[in-house]
């Protein structure tokens, strides 16, 4: 299936003994029928642009922690949003997990926020293996759902992504995704290979230069291209991946005019996949490094679809993770 | 009208097509009408200290989001209250939307949070025209509001401050009302002249040292004094604004001290006003700066009742842009 | 009593004039049986790790505001918790208040927020004396709580110490209980003392190296002793309180191994306390330095109980002050 990712912890624990969903660390665990089962139910909150959004009270009672290291991303944000649209307490939280950190433990935190009555603590910090490990260690009423876990796994956009694809081009097994720019430090490339693959995608490719290449053993089965002219030709789907410019300032590397210039997805490029491929980016994008504005902007762009289904998948996982552990003692 | 003022941006947008409030950016675009129309509405939300706040469900299902390039203001909070208070989602958000800033463009944000399902976006920023770059850009169902551009215009302010003149002194055809301080720099100044004059206000004088004048074509109609003596005699409003302090240390300006004794209103200044008069701030205070504790927490002042009616004029915006849109289609 | 004690405000508003609760800022001005009621209250407001927390509408319509001068502390989280599960409104603020900070004064924030309808005034400050500042200059309606005041006062951890030590053993004239670490510096020490001593402790010792022991005439009536082995002798309880550890760097103090060597709880002087001896600790804990991990998360710990009580003591309190103070005006 995938053995070669580059997970630090093992992965035994993302489901309860009756095979529900307690966890989301990453999508390695799960099968084919685990993951449509939760798209379907991500594809029950979408709505369109504009329309008010879906109200439950799925969630009433439950408390959400948002644990993140920064605490303005468009990923809390979004994680917050759903958890509130099902009726939970969300509090926020700016920590640092990191076993580095020192005089605060991460134990110390997870068990603060468990007898605090926190239901699901969301996590994204910079350091691999730090959601996984919490989740060895939270009670069993309590899930860990990862929200970017340093370049590993970032599982809720791999849904996302899976879902954005399904919603223009339902039969996977057809189509031809190319996964393009920096996959070597990528967790949203790793988490969409993890989706597509159990889902049957007909073909994944990766296009990057060599330095942004992922280890030889890596998501395997994927062919490799270092140019755009071989690895767009007529695909379906382009994920764009966002470059670290501060990666940039490395010898190896081109700077940002350079690798725009060799990369960067033109509305020319775009001409090389099929007629009606579709365009993606997990944003923050950097605009004129790895992709013009004229694409992200244009009528092949589905870049707000991710970020609409982002919430709809949350709001998936959260409604799932928290029916299956089945009723808690009465308050 | 008021052709002289200094914003950047065009101003066609913030009503809809069927004349409704869609944005709030700036206090001129709206005609008399409009205006007492919003401060009855916001009336209608004032509640004596100490009594229970008004509560509905008029936002229901709707998300505001914050946009505040620093957190912690009373007017975020402000916004946040009215918006929990119309039963809306809230999130607060320390985003940089000044176009200066690299990497995450201001699109990228507002799409996203567009594509959140977010249908109020509260915006401060201290580069002037970003609301309504923002207000250009956002779909039909989302409404933009300012909480503060840059030395432009801050409309809340202006209509809060309105209003609590009105609670004092019903005919404002009758009043003579000073503004005095740094009016060069002022938002505040700026959206009290729009509405004070839009509203038929009797007389309004600018009272400032001649570095804090503003240009010569703005705000006409006002007669300009360089002296409380001459511009606080019989007035019956005094709107005293906040001095940035940094400023203070600039070569052509006179310290702390020295303003004071020049520009700060103390209880003896306030004698030249009528003996009715009632003294204004919009916050945060220098005290013994611009203004005299004894003065700010003397029997004229209405400080406080401006910070009051400042919630009530953001739920009233708010419930305003909402009810104007229409339904949505349904959940 | 308890005269010795360092507060610097005077305390006699804690109580309103039908001799009901209506701030917290210390232990000192409650008697024994105002205590008892507090903690009764909150007992009903326990639930097991792993059940619904209690949720009621005792503070719908209520506003809360947390003032911390940094966000991102658990007792924030527990208060902000607290107060929403008793449906109230809540805004977080990060803010100094210490008189100490220029510009913006304590009392323009104080007023602002009165005058934006907050009810409750949740405040942690590094400067003693400002919670009672505060509650000095509310309106009748409004109650201030203090979340921890400098080194002097910390009245709600005082009494989730006391709810934590009566749930094990309820008979508290029969027990001996030993505060080990920096009490000179602790506020969580003399909230203990404060609680424990009303409620008629049988022996309380303090255990410290002498530069961490409190002056000679605080604390009256607790043994003083230098040494574990004599210290934890015997005792039912130990509360061990957190090093701060920038202390350390000081000439007269030990390193952390060295301290650690000589106070920290190890397994072993653990022994030398009775055998069904708890341990408590007020977090954060700094594992290795007074507190070994095989204890913290040992069968003895009550620390996890400690934090579950805390959300259910600020339950109370927020419920009790708001239930004293009567019914406002209508909205």
């Amino acid at each position: 299936m995938n053995e070669g990712t580059v997970t630090t912890h093992p992965l035994p624990l993302q489901l309860r003994s009756d095979g529900t969903l307690r966890h989301l660390l990453t999508l390695e665990g799960l099968n084919r029928r685990q993951i449509e089962q939760l798209l379907q139910r991500a594809q029950a909150f979408v709505r369109p642009l504009g329309a008010t959004p879906p109200a439950t009270r799925d969630l009433e009672g439950v408390t959400v922690a948002n644990l993140f290291t920064e605490p303005s991303t468009r990923t809390r944000v979004s994680f917050e949003l759903a958890a509130k649209r099902l009726g939970a307490s969300v509090v926020n939280l700016e920590v640092q997990l990191s076993s580095r950190v020192k005089g605060e433990s991460m134990l110390n935190t997870i068990y603060t926020l468990e007898s605090l009555h926190v239901d699901v603590m969301v996590i994204r910090d910079a350091e691999a293996g730090i959601p996984g490990l919490v989740a060895d260690h939270v009670k069993p009423h309590v899930s860990v759902l990862s929200a970017g876990e340093a370049h590993v796994s970032h599982p809720t956009q791999g849904l996302l992504d899976a879902l954005t694809i399904l919603q223009r081009k339902p039969d996977l097994s057809k189509l031809a995704v190319a996964i393009v720019g920096d996959v070597r430090h990528s967790r949203v490339a790793r988490s969409a290979y993890d989706a597509l693959t159990r889902l049957g995608i007909g073909e994944l490719r990766i296009v990057a230069p060599p330095v942004f290449m992922p280890e030889a053993g890596e998501m395997p089965g994927c062919a490799r291209h270092t140019t755009l002219a071989k690895g767009l030709k007529d695909v379906d789907v382009i994920m764009m991946l966002r470059i670290q410019k501060e990666r940039m300032s490395q010898a190896s590397l081109p700077d940002a005019d350079r690798y725009f210039a060799k990369y960067g997805l033109t509305p020319d490029r775009l001409q090389l996949a099929r007629p009606d491929a579709i365009v993606m980016h997990p944003q923050p994008m950097n605009r004129g490094i790895e992709i013009a504005s004229d694409v992200a902007d244009g009528p092949q762009s589905v870049i707000r679809d991710q970020v609409r289904n982002g919430v709809a998948v949350r709001m998936a996982v959260l409604a799932e993770v928290i029916a299956n552990r089945g009723s808690l003692p009465p308050a």
